[in-house]
């Protein structure tokens, strides 16, 4: 089986014509597929709402127990539903997800070391029920999934989104010939920050750990980058960072950065 | 294929307690089987906290643009996943659903007349996609829905939970073998509204006429066996209602409100 997993970021889910446009494209991709979405501002703008405000250690946001609620309601359902109810208009059998239906993604809470991150999860890679997802897969639907997991004990997890699409893309390459599609709103890794057309297409760890140096890549494209080398060492088939509104030049391999 | 269709409301769901208790007891029900879940009181404390105060039209509660928001965040999210987590950690593989995924559930937005009802969805028996469903129960899955539809162009829908049970139940009794169980605080329908022992162990529609007219059989009550006696006039096996504590003697048919 060939199968297609795509993450998309806040950014493209904040702006309602741009993600529309991007689940036209997505539903359209030939094949088995998997969406992974993250959060957005809507979380923010709900909770500071609901009196919930963000809590940052060294930079780094925690989940309390009210903040997991939170990203349980609007990244589970809110989010995660309209998307599905769009998918569903263009035709694509869309079914939404976290990572505790179907046990799909069982997670450990992150351990408690220099900080508390609260209600976080880490995923278990080899505890991925890969078998709940071909039954999905091989029945027609397309799963969509919130970024979250649960310790199957009762709690969801919160757990970021890139890492799960690295996660799924990683346990069904076993099985499966996988290709992992990073969306962003840059059209792909830059050799210079400030020049939007300057899309290196082809990167290797060794061209990474060099632009790392140089101060080229840095910020939240290191952690991205850091999960699709995880990833194409894993055997995933193909892994490429590019822009959402490029999906199908992604997919076709003629945009965007593939990671070698 | 036996399936056991059960829905339970909001009073089981605002105590954290029973609703636990509920759930391990559903989770060992045995055969295949789907819960449909109401929504409670915190879908109107958090809309409450959002500012989103309810309003009611002749004493029916309209659902506006905010209040679709809150219902598809708090029934499709927080509600749903959390009671999926609990299932996950009883060993019960449940998968935590609304209408419009796996487009299980494609609804009509009501129509207009003396009342604009806003966003609810009325169900279209004949275009319920059992064939989703069958793929689920077939791998194993025990889907868990939330009272949502969707209209097939991109919205979701707010839909009653006992019609949802109900028309599920009913749609999968062409080929499958359907015990429907409506789960609320009374122990089944009581011949003395007054004293919660007198439960009526078997009701036929000229019994259920009779108590309507004596008053005995009032309020949401009405509604709800309204339901029932759709089901059971449509090819569902059993249909029992009775208290979410007694599941399994429901189940069993040892206790509750056999609809005849």
């Amino acid at each position: 089986m060939q199968l297609t997993v795509v993450k998309i970021g806040g950014d493209v889910i904040d702006d309602k014509d741009n993600l529309l446009a991007f689940l036209k494209d997505f539903g359209m991709l030939p094949g088995a597929k998997i969406l992974v979405h993250g959060g957005g501002k809507i979380a923010t703008r709900t909770g500071s709402k609901l009196g919930i405000e963000p809590r940052y250690v060294d930079g780094r946001r925690i989940t309390d127990a009210e903040t997991l609620d939170l990203v349980t309601m609007v990244y589970g359902g809110l989010i995660n539903k309209k998307m599905v109810a769009e998918l569903q208009a263009t035709g694509c059998n869309a079914i939404g997800l976290t990572g505790a239906d179907a046990n799909i993604l069982p997670a450990k809470i992150r351990p408690v070391s220099a900080i508390d991150y609260g209600f976080v999860g880490d995923i278990v890679n080899e505890d991925i029920n890969t078998e709940a997802l071909r039954v999905l897969l091989e029945g027609g639907l397309v799963p969509v999934f919130a970024p979250l997991t649960h310790n199957g004990s009762g709690s969801m997890l919160n757990t970021n989104a890139d890492t799960i699409a690295q996660a799924i893309a990683q346990a069904c390459a076993g099985s499966m010939s996988v290709k992992l599609i990073y969306c962003m709103e840059k059209r792909g890794v830059l050799s210079d920050p400030g020049d939007d057309d300057s899309v290196i297409s082809e990167i290797t760890v060794e061209g990474f750990r060099s632009l790392k140096e140089q101060g080229v890549i840095s910020g939240g494209m290191i952690p991205k980058l850091d999960n699709a080398f995880t990833a194409i060492n894993s055997g995933v088939k193909r892994v490429i960072i590019g822009s959402a509104a490029d999906l199908y030049q992604l997919y076709s391999g003629v945009a965007g950065t593939t990671i070698l």
